[in-house]
């Protein structure tokens, strides 16, 4: 098998991942548009993987404004092709049976669905294209137009979430900072001030839990945090105010306090983790602490409160029954 | 939220997975295809999880007769809601504006692609729909209207099995042998004979790799197995034949003989995973052993000899060399 | 195989270790010393195992007046036996070959470094004796007579925590909390503030790396910092204050900067870990940073300074050549 | 400090280890005891380390002819210093206190305990010096003078290969390949005929577990096979060729039987594993499987089945049972 010297070396795998060298005098030329539209002819051919990250480098480059005129035209320009979706509504009509409603569904599917799964192949293409579904949800306000975009986004970011494909892990002070330092920054219910604050809420009396995904192993989707007490608090400061229990300590709560849950990727918004957290959450609770005997919430924002509730109040017809 | 202490904890958390007991009465006289229709009601309640894993079950339970008669239900039952597509229909005809195009993409939307997202949420969702389609896929040659059903799994599949959620692994005799075995199992191209077989297939100057799947993970989905030689070999018993070089022995290999890759799951038939492995394998050989000159394939099936010469050709016009 | 029902469970294993219910009545009336004295006689039998634990957790329950009396009782009542010392003593001295010399050393051995040996078998043997040889150095300032049983403890500590054991490992903001909380309680050179300061000293032109033994894998033995800079900084404030460069600055250093080293654990006094440190450390940056082209120190304090530019110096005799 | 930029680096440190290359002239001309006697020198010097590597090469390129020499000189060049040992004696003999015995005992000492300890400090020490026994120990019969050599490196081997530093392992059918390999190689109770063998040694109703040491991750020291049953067998062919239980068979085994167990390390010899092995293998059979009841053997070899019960009824005496 003979190669031509004039090949360029374009892909070099490194320890950690794909180090791109830029093919530059095409690419450089071509919109981004145009590149997305020769994905789409690509394909499962290997050569997409490379296009498919030179598109989302490309994508991060842009001005804010470029970013509005790419959804603009991710918008009207990748419609499916009007002939066959024309020809698959006079088929349906003449014999609505379920092939030609497969058909149809399949005629009407946007191409910008193709588009979004072929750019996910390259590396980091999930977590780039939850950043670019944060970046479009800004823009949804001032352009509500552009909601045809985003509800497709959201379609396969529901797919590729599902609850399958969550890991739970607990989180404590045996976590890498990093994802330490995130809570910090998505708690939102109950501020954590310093990271004094945040170990306090990592004791032996607390627990912590969060959802990651394997394709955005550094991120945590969602978290939940636990007090662990005897009897019910009567307020919630009371609970974060509460000193450590000395390490010895040997106690039996039988009440764990869910008072704060924070989604943490914008770019996932619409996505539902928090009932499947709070259910697995307390199932593992259960588990590991057989003297637990109720369940509650302590929050002072009611919308928080109720809804938390009624998780809690899901779960328990699904897991406790005599 | 108060709770009786009398309750019981039925759902316990073992360490790989839930162990469900069985909520008897109601399931025990409910079909399975009546379960599926109550999941789709549930969508996202935290229920839905032990109730997708109770249909997991039950569907292993069915005698192979009951799971044809479970497919031509999936075929006829999950319809879209007939109004609902009509009258998108109707307003894509009125005005074929990206927006509508869209309303008219979710409204033929069979619930199966519903249904079957619903299922993997459970665990070991992700395995068992993939066997429940190699089931299916055993059916079509007497049963060609199941395609339908067919096509919604593979489309699910394809999304999910998307090469962005890949991760190409090194098989060699450091891998647990449970994954050794389903090698031995899986190879149709160049049988393995036996375990000193595949011990030479894994020694120093052979390389093989396999793609894996975060919620498949004692499953390769698909490997490749590559000879490395001083020179081009005159064909493969050569290769094959070939005594392993002593461990002190310093080789500089020249060429890399692409000798065989096997798919390894007949569920996920119709997702490509070939092209992508040989690319990436290219460039991680590139990679690691820099006197790499030529890739080359041997076989005497001359139909996979063409694809993989297509696939190592398509590679080397975005990896290589002066 | 009859076992008596008047046996207690003793020992069970649980997930992370070994959880022992107290054998009371026996223990409680013998002392610490005559509890040392029948592990001896135990040796290798498996009951060992329990009484060493036991004989290490009573210990932790001593007050330092018993702690005191114990390491003075360690000192007279673990004697060789004089009878058969004596008799090497005459064989040696008639005949002074390689076999008496052997004898010899074993017969003036004393039992203590038996004991300390099987206390070692115990769950979390290794940590338990380095805490105690803490507790005895806090001793010796007012009890030099205890030298002796801090001489064997330390000779055995050297074997124990031969370099051969150590593993190098670098220390980042993806390390767990509880480990990057132990540099910012042990930096005793250089004071890490809070953890702003301690993230910045991890940053990208930062290095950190650390000993760890595989029977204390949460406790890091000694830790090195390291600046990588263009050029020598002209003080140590100077490299503090620098700010953290962008993420997606580019630069070359030419010059690491070796500015902080911290022992961590002074049960472990003694054994030196600092040169090898060093070593590996430069190695290591040479391998990761081609372009570093010198290697120094700064700090204010002389002697510091002095010991560091005899290791590096010592380094670069062994790595380095034209 | 500065450096000449015409340096190159010499040592470079790989994933694994040092790879040395051999700083020629000086080391070609001198011999291996001279070597060790200038490692001695060096003692915690850094540089010291790819000395150590250097006479673990240098002896691994011996004949036998020249290992026999090395080890002859090894015993009678490296005695301790016979003037600093008669005063210790003199001193001893004078008031035989605590510290003078501990002086003594220095005295005594073989430097060759030093040296061991220094070999140990450079990549692959650990298991080189293993390998170095083994060869030594082949050589004992023939020459019984040697085994002063032999006694210190046991010493050593002993407090290196300390109960505390062993990890037990459980051995399955998802263990690395190369490991269960060396169990087919090391088994010598009852013969392991291939794979499909071990594979039915490793199913459901069987146990095995090894001693595993840091330093050697890849080699098993010792391992154990155990059959779970419902009620003692009646003779071991009848445990060997027990048809596996279906995978849904669901079994409470009353009956573990120890039929096998194997040193593997022969440069390990008299070092003690056994007990402690079966120890802590029947504590983490009690935990795992609550039905058991009794811990038996069934062996054709009287002197290993009265060993096993002995070890058996001896942990009984801590573990067990109503």
């Amino acid at each position: 098998m003979k190669r031509s010297s004039l090949y360029d070396i374009i892909l070099t795998v490194a320890a950690g991942g794909l180090e791109i060298f830029e093919r530059t005098a095409r690419w450089r030329q071509e919109d981004i548009v145009a590149m997305c539209k020769r994905l789409l002819r690509l394909k499962g051919e290997a050569a997409a993987i490379s296009l498919a990250h030179q598109i989302l480098v490309t994508y991060k480059g842009l001005s804010p404004r470029n970013r509005l005129q790419f959804f603009e035209r991710l918008r009207t320009e990748f419609m499916p092709d009007a002939e066959r979706l024309n020809q698959a509504i006079a088929e349906y009509q003449r014999d609505p049976n379920p092939d030609n409603v497969r058909i149809l569904a399949l005629a009407a599917e946007s191409p910008r669905q193709d588009l979004f799964r072929l750019l996910n192949m390259g590396p980091d293409g999930t977590p780039s294209i939850v950043a670019m579904r944060e970046d479009l949800r800004e823009l949804l306000a001032a352009n509500p137009h552009l909601r045809a975009v985003d509800g497709d986004l959201l379609h396969l970011l529901q797919s590729w979430f599902n609850r399958g494909f969550l890991q739970l892990e607990r989180i404590s002070w045996k976590t890498p900072a990093f994802i330490l330092e995130k809570l910090i920054a998505y708690e939102s219910v109950h501020e954590i001030r310093d990271w004094d604050d945040l170990h306090r809420r990592l004791a032996d009396d607390r627990r912590c839990f969060a959802f990651f995904h394997p394709a955005l192993p550094d991120e945590p989707l969602i978290f939940v945090e636990v007090a662990l007490t005897k009897g019910l608090a009567s307020s919630i400061q009371e609970v974060l105010s509460a000193p450590i229990p000395a390490s010895d300590f040997q106690f039996k709560p039988d009440t764990a306090i869910f008072y704060s849950i924070n989604n943490c990727q914008p770019g996932l918004a619409g996505v539902s983790f928090g009932d499947f957290l709070i259910k697995q959450v307390t199932d593992s609770l259960a588990e590991e602490i057989p003297s637990l005997r109720q369940y509650a919430t302590l929050s002072p924002i009611p919308g928080f409160r109720k809804w938390l509730d009624e998780q809690l109040s899901a779960t328990a017809s699904t897991i406790n029954f005599s």
